[in-house]
């Protein structure tokens, strides 16, 4: 059985490589990964490299992303993703297709495996939250065949949406399996060589983990905003900041432009800027942090698991699921330095497991492959 | 206030002309109609024309069609119809646009829409049929704004999705106001010299309404199915038969090709074919009409409006909303000669006005203008 | 060494099959073939089955043709062929990029090759023709490294053009390669079995051989154009005449369209209509016409070498280089009749070897493995 | 008649500019300005902006350009350019189409027009330089009707290409019309305040010029040769060092990537960044410069009108004509050092007009008025 997997950007990978790595130790399977979008760009810190570093081979990559930084090119940036799909789904054939939570290009990999009349998988279905992301992963889903959301809350909205409760599997999010909890000496070390601007990253002194991306449905305004959270996170003078890049969303360019003036602007020597880490490392970074700040769902998913404080700011998460450990707050400079001393002051969180166990990749890639062996796979539609 | 409506084959057109008759009357509204895919192809009929004709001027026209009648193709056309769409949208910048029903291309116009952060609605979601019209139809109702099904029962099965009640408004299907039932004389004349392909038009004696698509989710299988047809239809002797050309799904070539041979090898001159008639003459055929024969949607929609007596053949739309006028058979010669043999016999039933009452187009404008003076446009997403 | 070589109708594989025989021979050579545009398409014959059917694998098929018959889409096109061929060259990384002739897709092959810093071949430069052809042609050979013209005029012009003459060679064209000279009664039989429409193939008695291709830059004239032809072949009642169908060029559905009412209105069982016959099969009907009529470049290359009569008819190949054998003239019924007549009263002419000898394909081989050997890959832009 | 100008970077721009202010004071000519690429991108400037700031309105913006910084990327983008003006023509209709010089999109604009049927005028063409930029401007030349280069040299290139010499003007290049000689306190202060990164723009001390682009034909090295400049650059310490962002070609990155790293590990306060000047306020830079510096074409262009002391460093600009001001060096430390130390010594040469007078705008309008006047735009192709 052929099974072609796509991903667009690191944290599409970080939610599926588990179930990768499981399913290409089946023999019966040949996995097709396709990487596009921004997991081919510099700017990106060109993740397909970790997909290859970690042995996998990649069937196709799809340049497709158009530069703007606009809400049009992100409709464009789909258009060339579908496009490609069509070829690329053509020439390889596979019987399955596996695609992940809400980024807007992944409309092209439904459209492109569901009018080609291939199964389709989704993982991380059923979740709500704040942006343009919503309305993409409940359109995802209803291009969908089989659903793997990652939450039991997730998995009764699934429900709610007229999708029969037969073709849904709450396995928790594959990501959670790669959170390192063990980690020792080397692991920093090798943190502590990661190329990065600004300063250096050193963990031995507490640090504030941020990452911040766009709101495409507030699109303009992204600048400001992280222009606050910058004006916020000064106050925290004893602390390390380490700040992720942000998605390539519209916006995108905004939030960056706003760290380079502060960087050029503002020689603190208490920013560091990384453009990417390995799932793993993040998590170790997610352990340790003293608090995580900006609006990555990151914050909430590994977030529970590892009970890591968390400050989400801002609209993009509205509405998400969240366990304990994660307060919410506007876009507002005393707002959010209340709300991160209030997270440094009360430490870390008890681990909160409801996404997932840490297992998620295996218990998935066995469901996958008992449903397509008892050729469930001709029951089309009737999720509808 | 700009109002775009895109339109990508004929049924798109009747479904929604009432509307774009109404929304060109009001002063505060620009409309802007877009045309692509099949409207502007020859094939087809070039059904723009059709629309110009009735004095809208069209604001942009995409050629987006790939050639080649496979699943591939449907994906790239969708591809091309995104692409254009950005460019037309970012240009044009509507407040709202208005999508309708479920052609695979529907999804490149939600999907540009909703990107750009602008309004959609759209006509006729809710519906239940076979094909991946299902998932296409289901997707789009995600990406919309408001929604103004066609029936009780689609505007239902659309809060089964999820989708907020205030949001969902069931004032019937435009297609029906388009229907001519005072059509006289000079009505006939006109249709007589409609130019088709075969005999000529006559109608003074009875005769059967042929409209079979191909159904692109059992692709490859369209060219024997309407071989069975065509065979069943020959034993109507004494009835003409009025055949339209199909729609271009994938598919659509095998369908066409089974025609042109049967042309080439069989001068019965009963049969008559025809690429394309005004919603308004087409409506008149159903009023004539001893039985409609195919899987058009036509058939069960104005069909129970109207009382046709009708015989809905294969899977293409399995599961929809039918009044008492419709027989469904399986492709199976026998079975199709003696559903048609007992339309016929019933003759005309009772008119049934589940799919509106004549008035839609009207209602359904005043909504959307009350819905956008209120400043109800900002309360995105509450219908997630 | 990989080679990637560019097909895109049935005509770019005649003129390039001996040569993708002999490299597919070369031990150090991995020949990529990519077929694309008409050669998929049911409606010209889907000629790629013939290129599989001939033992070759096909490494991308790139469906890119968009209806509607118009200028649009043939720029629409070649954006398809351009987009498609940037990631396929990325994929396959081919050192070398083989072109073929002047269609218009075939901008898009040199444009992905040569901005790709891939070296380009170009088979058939420097020719003179009408229509876009000629624009086409000339800017391939600006983008080209190598040049491989099919006659000395054209090598001739090409260096008018400002080519080294270093990087020009004079071969021939290979599809005279293909001319079978010695058929039998096997090959009769095999032909009078071909799949058309109209009558069948008989060879026994006199046939005249029509190809009319739609003229792009007088782009709505092809129907009237087809009429006035078709209205002079009628003059010649004693002859079968058998048709093939026209190019995907703008125009060629009102070819078709004409072609089809003439069949529908007039059941003159003299004519009969083919999509397709192998180059070899078309090299007999080339030998045994009693004249070739139309505006078909074959008429002309493999005409001359075989002594073929033929009449060349209106401005699509104005100013090309031709042998005796060919009579031009205006499109006017009476002109054609009478150009017909002479050439049937003439005959067959002498054979003219100025396109080749008949071993093209295995000189430009041997020639391509040269270059490439001795290392003359690096000295690009040098023809400039 | 509609004359459309398609621009695709400030150079663009630059050298149409007076063309554009000519045609659009002449009342029979309805100007159609379309800005596409990096002229619509922030990392440029956005320099349409600079277009509608000068008083023209733009009929279509085509966002095309694809991120990613690779030869692939390049490609996409001329397909999307392609798609986009297939659209554009269609709708805007124009009879005639204006292309600029060699950028890689810019044979997009010649194939959308020639393949429309639609007049196409090419400015610059003839000129010889290194990178892909030879290929893609002899190949509009072929695809184009008229020609208006910009010395008797590139002229005569022209011809020697085989373009008839009747359909070759030489006026000189409109970018040189721009140039103010006649600057004055106003402008100083005006240029003081343009936006930049890195030290102020301060003009009362000498200064050197810096622009250089990457050469995509040894894509993968740009980022090493501006090191290498930069490195060059530093021994100046008393000159303040003005330096200019590249154009979006594959590398650009590179180049951009280095420039920034340099920045923040290197606080030399006499380096300033500058994205964007307009074509007025660049002419003044280049008239104070002490030398200029990298591979821009304005150096050996404008910079000749001026007699500007330029060096050019690398391959990029290899063969081109040049006036005496010009002095070349490969990409080594040293050579670059002692020629900027040459020119800086030398001061300023004597004006040299070879690429125009300075009115070639009006001279070019006037003569495609006339051209069309004549009705010679009928004579298609006479020029192969």
């Amino acid at each position: 059985m052929k099974i072609a997997i796509v991903l667009f950007n690191r944290a599409n990978y970080a939610r599926s490589k588990t179930l990768m790595i499981e399913l290409a130790n089946v023999k019966s399977v040949e996995l097709q990964v396709i990487c596009g979008a921004s997991m081919l760009l510099e700017k990106y810190g060109k993740s397909y490299k970790q997909v290859e570093k970690d042995g996998f081979s990649i069937a196709r990559k799809i340049l497709s992303t158009f530069d703007g930084d606009s809400l049009a090119s992100q409709t464009l940036t789909t258009g060339a993703c579908l496009n490609a799909l069509a070829h690329v789904f053509s020439d390889l054939e596979p019987h399955l297709v596996v695609t992940i939570a809400d980024r807007y290009e992944t409309i092209a990999t439904a459209i492109a495996a569901s009018y080609a009349n291939i199964q389709l998988v989704h993982l991380q279905g059923g979740d709500i939250s704040g942006n343009i992301d919503d309305k993409v992963r409940d359109a995802v889903s209803m291009l969908s065949d089989y659903h793997f959301p990652s939450s039991e809350r997730s998995k009764r909205r699934l429900e709610s949406l007229g999708i029969t409760p037969e073709r849904i599997f709450n396995y928790g999010c594959p990501s959670l399996d790669l959170i390192k909890k063990d980690w020792n000496d080397t692991d920093i070390l090798r943190l502590a060589n990661y190329g990065g601007t600004g300063s250096k990253l050193e963990l031995n002194s507490p640090f504030i983990l941020v990452c911040f991306h766009p709101v495409t449905t507030s699109f303009g305004k992204s600048g400001e905003d992280v222009a606050v959270l910058l004006a916020s996170l000064m106050e925290f003078k004893t602390f390390r900041k380490i700040i992720l890049w942000p998605n390539p969303d519209a916006g995108t360019d905004d939030v960056s432009k706003t760290y380079r003036i502060f960087r050029e602007s503002n020689h603190d020597h208490s920013f560091s800027f990384f453009k990417n880490f390995s799932p793993e490392d993040y998590s170790i970074l997610l352990s340790m942090t003293s608090c995580a700040v900006g609006n990555s769902s990151s914050f909430i998913r590994e977030g529970a698991f590892l009970g890591t404080p968390a400050v989400i700011v801002g609209d993009r998460q509205v509405g998400r699921e969240t366990g304990n450990n994660v307060l919410l707050t506007s876009i507002d400079r005393d707002a959010i330095v209340e709300a991160i001393s209030r997270q440094v002051a009360h430490g870390r969180y008890e681990e909160d497991h409801r996404f997932g166990q840490g297992k998620s990749g295996s218990l998935i890639a066995s469901k996958i492959i008992e449903l397509f062996k008892n050729g469930e796979s001709n029951s089309r539609y009737s999720n509808h």
